[in-house]
This record gives C-alpha cells, sequence and structure tokens, in this order.
C-alpha cells in the first residue's frame, strides 16, 4: 500500500490542489471536482501502455458515464467502448460511438431487445454470452448477432469455467450467433498484493477457454481481459484486448492497492469541515455522495489527499468522520477540503454533472450522461 | 434478528408479492418498485403511533426525496418534514411544503444563505447549530433565524455533549437567532438488541441538554429526536417531536434489527437471474441501483422477500451474487425476483423515479424530485 505521507506532494502538485480548491471556492458543497490536468495525464499513460502492448484498448465506460471522456479515449486510440447495460449503450450510441461490447450476460426480453436493435441501427455491438438459455435467447431477437463468451478467471460471479467456453460458444454458434472469443473480469484483483497473480489466473483463464473454443472449430479472435489494479500485468501473449474502467479518475481503492499514486487521482468530492472536535472533524460528504464502498482490506471510508494520515472513519449519508489522531495537520471548521472516494465509479454514479478544473483555473461541466442507466 | 422463514407470507401476501412481480413485468430490471398498499399501512400506523403517544411526527424526507410521498405524511398529520441539506429544502418548498427542518449544522457561505432566504420566502424553516462559529455565520447572514441545538446522544458524529447545549445556545442567542430547543439523532441505535438502550440514552441526552438550555434562560420547546429503529421505544416525558425517516419503505435493516417484518418492506428493486450455477444465482441490481450499504451486523447485502433463507453475499455494480443454499426454493435463469435492499435511503437516490403499483395492479411513477440534492 501506499501511504501519501511517504509521497509528499512536489511543489508542482501543491500548486495544482491550490489550484482546484481555488477554482471550485465558489461552489457549494460537496461537488464532485475533476483535475483535467491528471485526467489527461491518466489517459495518455493507458493509451501508451495499450498502444506500446499490442493490446485493444476497449474501456470500461461505466466509471466516467460521460461522452466528453469516452470521446477523450477514443482520441487516443480507444477501439470503442466497453459499457455494463443496454441504457449505457443507448448513450454512448447517441453521442456517436460506434463500437459498443456490452460486456454482461443480458437475458433479453422483447422490450431489451428492441432497444438493443435500435443501437444496432448506429453502432456496432458485441454481446456476452454463458449460458446456453441466454444466447438461444438473443438468437431469437438478434438473430447473427456478435457475442464473446464469458469466462470466470476466478471472481466466481458470472461467466463458465474456462472448460466450458466450447460447450457455450458451440451452443451460441449452432444458435446463429457470430462466435468472436472470450473475456473475463478478474475483479478478485482487488486486494492488497494480488493483482500480478490475478493477472496470471486471467491468462491462463483466457488460454483455456481459447483451445475449449478451438477444439469446437471456433476462432477466438478477441481474447478480452483486464482491470485497472491487474492491467499492468496483463499478458499480451494470451490478451489481445483490455478493459480498465478506472483509470481515468482513479480513486482510494487504486492508492491503497498500489495502483497509482494519491497524485494520479483526477476526481475529489470537494467538501467543508462542518464539524470538529479534539481529533475528529465531520465533512459535509456522505454515502450520498461518495458511495458506500468499503472493501474490510481498505483502510478507511474515502481518503483526504491533502491530510494523508488522516483517515474516514465512518461515513453517513451526509457526513464523513475523519479521525485525524495520526495527522500532523488538520483543517479548521468551515475550511474546504479534498475528499477521494474509495471507488470512483459509484461516486460519479450519483453526481449529475463533474465540475472540470483546467489547467488555468478554469471552470467547464460534463454531464454524467449516463447516469443511473442501470437497466 | 427476525428470520423471514419464521414468518411465512399469509394467503393475502402471496397474492400481493405476485401482484409486484405481474404488474411490473412488461418494465425491464432493474427497477425500484413500491407496493403502495404496503406504504400506506406502514404511513398510518407511525400516524397513529405519533397521535396517540403525543409527539409532533417531522418525518426525514431524506429516505423518499418524494413531494408524492410527502404529500401523505402531510396529510396524515405530519406538521413538516426534516431534510438533510438546503438542496432537500428547496425541492419541497418549491412543492409547497412550508414547516421545513434543515437537521444539519450547515456551514453557511454566501450562496447557501441566498439559497436559504429564497426558501424562507415559502417555508418556516428551522435551522441546526452545533457550535457558536457555525451559529455565527447563520446571524450574519439570516438574522433572527429559529434554530435548535444538536447534541450528541452516543452517535458521535456531530452535535455537542448535553452539558453544552446551554452554552452554544446562549452563543446562538447572544449573536441573535431564535433558540427554540434541542435535537440528537440516534443513529447508533442501527444495531441489533440496541434500540431500546438507545432511546433511554437519547432521553437522558434530552433532558439533559434541556436543563442546560433552562440554566441558560432559553426554554427547550422542542426536544427533537427519533430513528426508525428506537422511536417506537422514544421517551414522550422528554421528547416533544420525532423524525424517523425509513419507515414509509422499511428495507432489510429494519427487518434485520427486527423493527419491522418483511412484509412491511414497501420497495424493492425488481430484478432478474442472469447466471445460475448450482447453488449460486447473479441478479442484474448491484450498487448503482441497491446502494453498497454493509454493515458487519447485517447477514448480507439485501434479502430476497421471497426467498427468506437465501442471502446476498456479494454486491457488485451490476451484479448481486445470492446464495441458496439453505434455501428450500430457489429461482430459474431468467426469472424475476425481488430484492430488498440493505438502506432504502441510498436505494431511491439511486433512481430518478419509483414506479408504484397500486392496490389494483395499476402503476403509476413517483419522481425522486430530490435526488442527488446534496449541496
Amino acid at each position: 500500500m501506499v501511504a501519501p505521507s511517504e509521497n509528499p506532494p512536489s511543489g508542482s502538485d501543491i500548486g495544482r490542489i491550490d489550484r482546484v480548491l481555488a477554482a471550485t471556492a465558489g461552489l457549494d458543497t460537496p461537488v464532485a471536482v475533476v483535475d483535467e490536468a491528471v485526467v489527461e495525464a491518466n489517459l495518455d499513460r493507458m493509451a501508451e501502455f495499450a498502444s506500446s502492448s499490442g493490446f485493444v484498448l476497449r474501456p470500461h465506460a461505466k466509471t466516467h458515464k460521460s461522452p466528453e471522456l469516452a470521446a477523450r479515449q477514443i482520441s487516443r486510440g480507444a477501439t470503442g467502448l466497453t459499457v455494463a447495460t443496454v441504457g449505457e449503450a443507448e448513450v454512448f450510441a447517441a453521442a456517436g460511438v460506434s463500437d459498443l461490447f456490452i460486456a454482461y450476460p443480458l437475458w433479453l426480453t422483447e422490450n431489451k431487445a428492441r432497444r438493443l436493435r435500435a443501437i444496432m441501427d448506429h453502432a456496432e455491438v458485441l454481446l456476452a454470452v454463458d449460458s446456453i438459455a441466454g444466447a438461444a435467447r438473443i438468437a431469437r431477437h438478434v438473430p447473427g448477432a456478435r457475442v464473446v463468451v464469458e469466462v470466470d478467471s476466478g471472481q466466481h460471479r458470472t461467466g463458465v469455467h474456462p472448460q466450458r467456453a466450447g460447450d457455450i460458444g458451440h451452443g451460441a454458434a449452432a444458435a446463429g450467433l457470430e462466435v468472436l472469443g472470450i473475456f473475463t473480469f478478474p475483479g478478485h484483483s482487488y486486494f492488497p498484493g494480488r493483482p500480478v497473480a490475478v493477472a496470471v489466473q486471467e491468462a491462463n483463464a483466457l488460454a483455456m477457454a481459447a483451445q475449449s473454443l478451438r477444439a469446437v472449430d471456433i476462432d477466438p479472435v478477441i481474447r478480452s481481459g483486464g482491470s485497472t489494479p491487474s492491467v499492468a500485468h496483463a499478458d499480451p501473449t494470451v490478451l489481445t484486448e483490455i478493459r480498465p474502467g478506472v483509470y481515468p479518475f482513479n480513486d482510494a481503492q487504486q492508492v491503497e492497492l498500489g495502483v497509482c499514486s494519491m497524485s494520479d487521482v483526477a476526481l475529489t468530492v470537494v467538501t467543508t469541515v462542518v464539524h470538529l472536535d479534539g481529533n475528529k472533524a465531520v465533512l459535509d460528504a456522505g454515502s450520498k455522495s461518495l458511495g458506500a464502498d468499503h472493501p474490510a482490506w481498505t483502510t478507511g471510508v474515502g481518503r483526504l489527499p491533502d491530510y494523508g494520515d488522516a483517515r474516514v472513519s465512518a461515513l453517513s449519508e451526509h457526513h464523513a468522520t475523519v479521525d485525524f489522531t495520526d495527522s500532523a495537520d488538520r483543517p479548521e471548521l468551515g475550511d474546504r477540503v479534498r475528499l477521494a472516494p474509495n471507488h470512483v465509479c459509484t461516486a460519479v454514479n450519483l453526481a449529475d454533472e463533474l465540475v472540470i478544473v483546467n489547467r488555468h483555473g478554469t471552470l467547464s461541466r460534463w454531464p454524467v450522461t449516463a447516469r443511473g442507466a442501470n437497466a
């Protein structure tokens, strides 16, 4: 884990922090604010990594839900976007994204199928299957649809055992779908010290699944994986494509996993100290602006980038209780403080728009167009 | 804790459950659905309790964020509403609610003060103070504002020790505010077996704070408390007012605290089984539609009212993993299932609207007008 106090901000970082708080001084708190310079550096770094490693980059748009950010990913070479729901696909297709992968084993109803066909009038859509029954429904409603088989690489959520990829692929092809390969989400990479081992599991699972597909005469052209914590260790001899989501913004979880440093966190919620009592402060942000994600391995419910040793010890809907016992500095009542959410994907989904601070301290706004597009 | 399997649904409950799923069969999942008959019974019960106990009822609107539901609370005798933010107050004032308590120690900026004064053109607003500095800012921006002093009754979030209520009240009065009493939120009632003891702490804290205010010649006319878990035990010899929030809808937490039975849960998220593997099912709802609240004392991350012994063992953004090992029944792939969120306040805040099913199975919609009104 990276303790930010071990990486004190450099002179330019301090300037950046001041700039974000100064630029947003007139806004009511809590407010979700993005430092554009940090986002752009994060986008550049991942695009360069994908390109130099030979991976197709298909970022997961569930993190940002923003056509503006999607455009910046695509302009840097992303092939298209990954989304989780038909609703998200609708938003990004309407925004002109022409290549969408819905990385979710949809159970197609008449209505979702109708919405899907409308999207397909404007964009190439790749779908996911992890059961013969699910594939049959897709084939009935969207004949000839392009699909990949979801494989479980160890997270044990959706997806089949890699050895079953051939069965599912064969069934999907027999139903009339175009089977293009396999994908997995190695979500068990979200644990300290685990990303390298999980990337090995991901590669092994995809290699085994590829073999299983080839055994039924299906060429797994697409072999897709990659989560933000594990992507740096993705195996280019197996994977053709990576689908990281969190990397444009980063968050407290990524810092505590050692995936990035606090200065790489682009999105923070600017909040106000409304209560101060000894070593305890209460900020006016809570689970309704930050999300309540709190895995057992995190050291708190969010982090304060400018007070590295302080910990958010409790979160309720509109209160973040912060313990400053271990912090040399502490804010005063009424001070404004930046708070990095544990999980930026759920935090973004709570905002109607993101406030963007550019290099010159000028504000703009990006609507979170796909906020709430869960169905 | 109430294990729903010990309270099998009665014949009419089964009819009700069928009616909710049947009425919403044409809607894409996940979707937040409210059973109107259950809401009305919950509203009636609390109104009757407040009336028969002699309490003013000022429900917390953070739970429902809905002017439609607020109107039903007020028509049943609620004096006004409690809200957490200026933004929520704006929504309910615009909807015609004329009596609002912002139960939060606001740190007033110029802009929040301007918004507050605009609300005060249409509604009586009561504010909260828990510091002399905060009170001074209110007095500067909103001279003569009506306030109550927040007291800590054991949750250790905001609020002062009851013995300090007089100091804060005296300071607020000296700054020119009209000090009307005291309030507390006994949020530490959210733990199995604790509600009765916490209600005693609440009464003791408010009694002590009342004495402290009287010692500085302030009459604590308002003595306000009450959370949904503890409200049944609120002391009518001390409290004048109760502010429960969750009771119109209830949720899995309230069931596991023994505050209500599963048949009193009015809001469920209707979701589809997208993956089935032995005793494990995955539903297409997750933290982006349910919220991620998961206190250590809960048995899972939400409950399935119609499969009482099943447990939601894990939640990601669009997946709820359910363990059916202990359940006699289990759904099939593609079945639609009702899921009760752990914490309904954060679940409602994720929806743009709630789908209402009335007694006859007819659908209507209530906009969640104050969704996202965090600032």
